[in-house]
């Protein structure tokens, strides 16, 4: 049962499948307007722990579907996250200049290209879902998929999320603000992308129910240990600049908690991830180990 | 038949059931996050010409759908109209201060704070699309009119129009250039109205093709008289400042053309769209006076 494989090499091919797909996916770059067209294939092909992708290829697989079928969606919340980290490291924003490992994207184009490289990348994940006819799932279904990834990017999602997160700077945030402000701004997309792999498969709302209390907790694990890393991992294995969040002032559960309690409370929204999946029916090994993975992740 | 009702009266009733729906799309002033909620109420409520949404409504009417199964697409494309002006008028585009007789959305609010909020707009005319049920379309095609809009907005359409423009600041475009790019600026999204109006109503491919033929030089039409308007009519009568063109060096059909040989140009389009009309197998009165409207518009 491939289900049973370990997670790492199956990653590493998730991750190619990825790439492959946004290569097609993508003008090239030498299709007017090429300077947009190369800024948007900068930003999202090729880097990233495609984290997201690997929730919806592991969600997507504990329900029976295909591997291949699940590239698109992948690469949708793919899209939708690459298009986030754009806007979010404009100097009007965050202001940083490294992602991934190399200049953001206004640092090696310009402002200018780097807005509309964002806000065309949002673009073609709706257009990549609704073209997306691979498994002969009914449209009704794939109508659901661009709502749910529409809802999760907006104002009362991953868009919101970033909002309130510009607003929390230099002041003393209460653990329940900082949670309330990553379920929006990381949680959203994360708990689309388990949807959206379940989707693939099923639309019976018990399966969902549960795959939503499978990814509420994990996505607040994943900006738990992700502060954590902010403050204790260097630049060079992080691929962005370790110690942002405290250079800025900003507060973290990692400033508000100390790192041995943040490690406590991943721990413990794992185990609540993990518990949701309990009884399910379908095979979760994959989805337990991508629990691991986030709390133990080391970038 | 209403369709030989005269347009004026129905655009101002058009324009109230936009700004009626729009209401209930958006989130409330007072909801979390409070500040990027205002922002897109700001940016896209109240104001504008509804022209992208008079298109939905005139071509949905021809082909038969109830007025008020029309009201969703036609917030959809208002939606993405009203996203694009945050982010062309923010500095690092056009640096624009002035907005529908107004401070353009980062001056009123901040910079931070329009990015998002345009982000947000365009992903809520994704989400209205998805859940729109009014006239118990396919789900096929409503995804359908998804797709021709998340097209149009992106890198092949409105935001490599806008790339390409940044671009062209200082030069001496030929016409050509200038049509090519205006092609994709201002008339994929014309097009894209023109199209989700009649998907509400059709999916045969033979009505859209004849649509498309009206549509295409509509929109360029529309670019000419509004280059003329730039370069003739005062900032309180377009309700943002005159003369911007010519103050930014950017290339327009007055410059490239004058004033005389751009009204000719833009009556020839108006020609070539009625045209398109001819032998159609609906009522295309409204579509025609939608004509006359671009060519004769005083802002």
């Amino acid at each position: 049962m491939t289900n049973n494989q370990p997670l790492a090499p199956l990653w590493t091919q998730w991750r190619e499948q990825v790439d492959q797909r946004l290569e097609i996916l993508l003008p090239a770059s030498d299709c007017e307007p090429c300077e947009l067209h190369q800024a948007m294939r900068y930003a999202s092909i090729g880097a990233g722990k495609r984290y997201r992708a690997a929730l919806v290829y592991a969600s997507g697989r504990a329900l029976g579907t295909d591997e291949r079928a699940l590239d698109i969606p992948a690469c949708a919340l793919e899209l939708i996250h690459a298009f986030s980290l754009i806007h979010d490291d404009l100097p009007a924003m965050d202001d940083d200049d490294l992602r991934r490992g190399k200049p953001s994207c206004h640092r090696a184009f310009n402002e200018a290209t780097a807005i509309l490289a964002g806000d065309a990348l949002q673009t073609l994940a709706f257009e990549a879902l609704c073209t997306y006819s691979a498994t002969g799932l009914p449209p009704a279904r794939q109508l659901q998929m661009v709502q749910i990834l529409a809802h999760a990017a907006g104002s009362l999602g991953l868009a919101g999320g970033q909002a309130i997160d510009l607003d929390l700077v230099a002041c003393d945030a209460p653990v329940d603000t900082l949670a309330t402000m990553h379920r929006k701004k990381t949680g959203a997309l994360i708990e689309a992308a388990v949807q959206l792999g379940a989707l693939t498969a099923t639309g019976d709302p018990v399966v969902l129910q549960q795959l939503a209390g499978y990814a509420r907790p994990l996505g607040l694990a994943f900006q738990v240990v992700d502060d954590i890393l902010d403050g204790t991992a260097d630049t060079a294995t992080l691929g962005k600049l370790a110690g942002a969040d405290r250079l800025k002032g900003k507060p973290t559960f990692l400033s508000a908690l100390g790192e041995s309690a943040s490690r406590h409370y991943a721990q413990a929204l794992g185990d609540e991830a993990i518990a949701a999946l309990e009884h399910a029916p379908f095979n979760s090994t994959l989805l337990i180990a991508l629990v691991r993975f986030t709390i133990e992740r080391s970038h």
